[in-house]
């Protein structure tokens, strides 16, 4: 199974379907069928069960997907059944949340290491960890085992951070900053905080709320 | 137009394909082809081009769209003509965070209230604004035109917070709390941090990025 390869589009519906099911396990539901699914994560019904044939599981015809048993195969093709380690540069506001930021460890992502440039905020404490110079940054990343870094510095920097980031061999880089990166290899994705306001937007207009 | 139902799947891919233009206009593109959308917003050109046409806008075969209309047409649908007045309640690392967050005002959202209830972070200022008792809040929200609410406490209170932004009249929140909520009109979203780590996961997991 892990051989198949996933589609882009399958992939990144993948954890909305994790978060579907979470919440509908916290409301009791222990057998789903692909209209809840499709209904939570606003896609049809028969796409659902395109997506999840391709983790090999197909649910029961007039029954549905056993929820936890999906939610296992959904981790597992996740890469959710190993640790991640985590780094994030640039530790103000938003910095400080995704540190303290709850959801992340019970993923399996471990935030080993904070980053800053100011003097002001380097050695401060947050969390359990202590910011650290980010000149250190790329020592720290070749002893621990970093594969995802976190950029959440004004944007101005952004773009010095990740050239940093991937030549230190961080594979993956989440941006927060509010521009756009160019990078050799890495796989970037951008965080646009406003999108969801957005869709918020769309129906606060529509009067369908 | 604005009387067509844009479906719900549509409605959320567009803030995607906004930010999608707004990279290609970083890089310089003036008109885009649909399959140049589909690659950013991992869906397929066909869908593309079916989403943009409940926007009544077709592309030129062969050449694509006017980016600088496609978005016009898009930030209309989206309701990003006219302001939002959004409250953010729990004043955090994360709030303070979305309090700053420069996205937000250029997407005609505007914060008119930040809310805690602990005394220490009361009267502390956030950007232009002095957060406020969350007690002052219904009266606050009564007097202003506030539409949208922005949950960031702790999950224990979240669900507390929501129930009091729907009875102030707030007919749209965002839940930053790791956390379902119950409400009776409103819509929710809720956003999970942790997804696109989760999607940079995969990645990593199957040696693709």
């Amino acid at each position: 199974m892990n051989s198949v390869t996933i589609p882009k589009a399958t992939v990144a519906r993948l954890p909305l379907y994790l978060h579907a099911l979470e919440i509908l396990a916290a409301e009791g539901t222990c057998t789903v069928s692909s209209e809840m699914l499709a209904r939570r994560v606003n896609v049809n019904a028969a796409k659902v069960r395109k997506d999840l044939s391709f983790l090999g599981t197909h649910g029961v015809r007039g029954v549905g997907y056993d929820s936890s048993e999906l939610g296992t195969r959904i981790r597992e093709a996740l890469g959710l059944t190993r640790d991640f380690g985590v780094v994030i540069v640039g530790i103000g506001n938003l910095g400080a949340a995704l540190a303290n930021y709850d959801g992340f460890g019970e993923q399996r992502f471990h935030i080993v290491g904070l980053y800053d440039a100011d003097p002001g905020t380097i050695g401060s404490k947050v969390g359990d960890l202590v910011v650290r110079d980010v000149r250190h940054m790329p020592a720290d990343i070749a002893e621990n085992n970093v594969e995802i870094g976190i950029i959440a510095t004004p944007a101005a920097v952004a773009q010095e951070v990740a050239t940093q980031l991937e030549q230190c061999g961080v594979r993956s880089i989440l941006n927060f900053a509010q521009t756009v990166l160019q990078v050799e290899q890495a796989d970037v994705r951008r965080v646009d905080l406003s999108t969801e306001l957005q869709i918020l937007g769309y129906y606060l207009r529509h009067d369908q709320s």
